[in-house]
């Protein structure tokens, strides 16, 4: 089944103890969208600037990922600056120029108001609420967030949690939103909000899923190298939601592979810049993983 | 197979967001010896004040550990004071009061000698491997170290390093003791100083096993209420090679068993106070666990 999602396609420059690339393609829907194109059918809302050329649509196509719901207007697209130098698992934002991204106002292409899935990646919690209220026929939606949207928009974004069958966020946005330092408590107050399904990503530690009553956990698998963690988030959201979107049924089991392929899908994501490894994979490269990770944890 | 335990045995005041106690019996040998006597025959070696009486004493023995080596002195027995108002993940220190323990020096009673399992808690490396050349006769050799070992005694403990089976540290000191920031790179290295097995111990996210070329992750279970983190990483060890001295045979298998219950026994320590959880367990209360630690990682 077709997944639509709304956010940023952006420009990234990106500095890691592994080196420097300087306006690599980035954005949250970027990384979604070519994590989940390897599951099932991607359609993307989002803006880009006169920047954005044939190149960068290209990437998208290259994956069959449906564009028409990228807006082409004057100016600039979305500019992101950081580093890692210090700390691998956390940037150091040094620029952030919204450009044509402050005024997006998100238009939803006719040909994708038949997606059953919808992803509201990380932005306006205002704007996902829209995206959200003008597709009813999206049967399940997940979401994203973070701390800024957390502290200075609360209101807006409890609209929005309201709203979300699933909410993928990390240990510090879920103690954020719920006041609570305890990871299961702050759960159980987040999923109070409006989500059944609580995903909690622990970066290099794996994922902890809250769902129907069960918790379940997911690895990352210890990588020997991690050259740019850029993006790493927004591509395990890609291979979670993606797989459950592809399967016939969204059963507890299957909950708990999306799990897996979310881990899997961003633990590619670290190995090379940007959205390098995303746009290069293959299915079989993506099981082979999957089978590795379930073999980290398998006790005989 | 009977594991000789070296270590402190010590009181600890204690305060969480939970409450506060004084003069909890405490150490990392008694944390240990009491999670490894649920699997196994525990023998501690370790050294007292006259603080330490007939209700200390009684701890151990109900849980039927051989206590011959824990010598009597006069003087008071170590003490620690510390608290986790801000951060249940990691100590504030108050107070340490070496006491008896500044001059400690073990003696291992001849009954002790035919123990083929031998846990060197964290204690003075020179200790560690005064022990460990004094018990020739252990076949499998395990050992823990903190950062303060790991800074300002690096000759001697790189001596103790040599003469370990394995190791089971954190992950600052895993990156500490190698002087790399990389979990897998580092792991790499401090096995090149002798331990051929590594286990690093994440906290509230579960340990990494490195052993015979291969890589396995044990969860940690999401805990509704964290009473007291203290001991924690000790009563996973004492799970951990408790488990595997109980086993005929330290399969690859057993060793990822080994993982499971190690991190069972550290989710019961942070329950309670102290030791009060690690005194009265069953095992068919572990097992239960070990079948839900089990779960929350399967895949259908």
């Amino acid at each position: 089944m077709a997944i639509t999602v709304v956010g940023s396609v952006a420009y990234d420059t990106i500095e890691t103890p592994a080196g420097k690339r300087e306006r690599c393609l980035g954005g949250a829907a970027t990384y979604f969208s070519l994590s989940a194109s390897y599951f099932t059918d991607v359609r993307v809302i989002a803006v880009v600037g006169e920047d954005f050329g044939k190149r960068q649509e290209a990437v998208f196509q290259a994956r069959n990922i449906d564009t028409r719901g990228i807006e082409h207007t004057a100016g600039k697209s979305f500019f992101w600056e950081g580093s890692y130098l210090d700390n691998l698992n956390e940037a150091k934002t040094h620029i952030t120029d919204l450009n044509v991204f402050a005024s997006f106002n998100p238009k939803i292409p006719d040909a994708y108001r038949d997606s059953e899935f919808l992803f509201l990646a990380n932005i306006d919690p205002v704007l996902q609420r829209r995206v959200r209220e003008a597709m009813p026929q999206a049967r399940l939606v997940a979401g994203d967030t973070m701390n800024y949207w957390i502290k200075d928009h609360r209101p807006a974004l409890l609209e929005v949690l309201k709203g979300l069958d699933i909410l993928l966020i990390n240990d510090t946005e879920t103690k954020m939103i719920a006041g609570n330092n305890n990871l299961v408590q702050a759960a159980r107050v987040v999923m109070a909000l409006g989500p059944k399904t609580l995903v909690v990503k622990h970066g290099e530690y794996g994922a902890t899923l809250f769902h129907g009553g069960q918790t379940f956990r997911a690895p990352a698998m210890p990588l020997e190298e991690v050259v740019d963690p850029t993006g790493a988030g927004d591509s395990f959201a890609g291979g979670f939601f993606g797989y459950l979107a592809s399967q016939p049924e969204q059963s507890p089991a299957a909950f708990r592979r999306a799990m897996f392929y979310g881990s899997v899908m961003g633990s590619f994501a670290c190995e090379r810049f940007g959205t390098e490894r995303m746009q290069k994979l293959t299915r079989p490269e993506i099981d082979a993983r999957f089978n590795l990770f379930r073999e980290l944890t398998h006790l005989a």
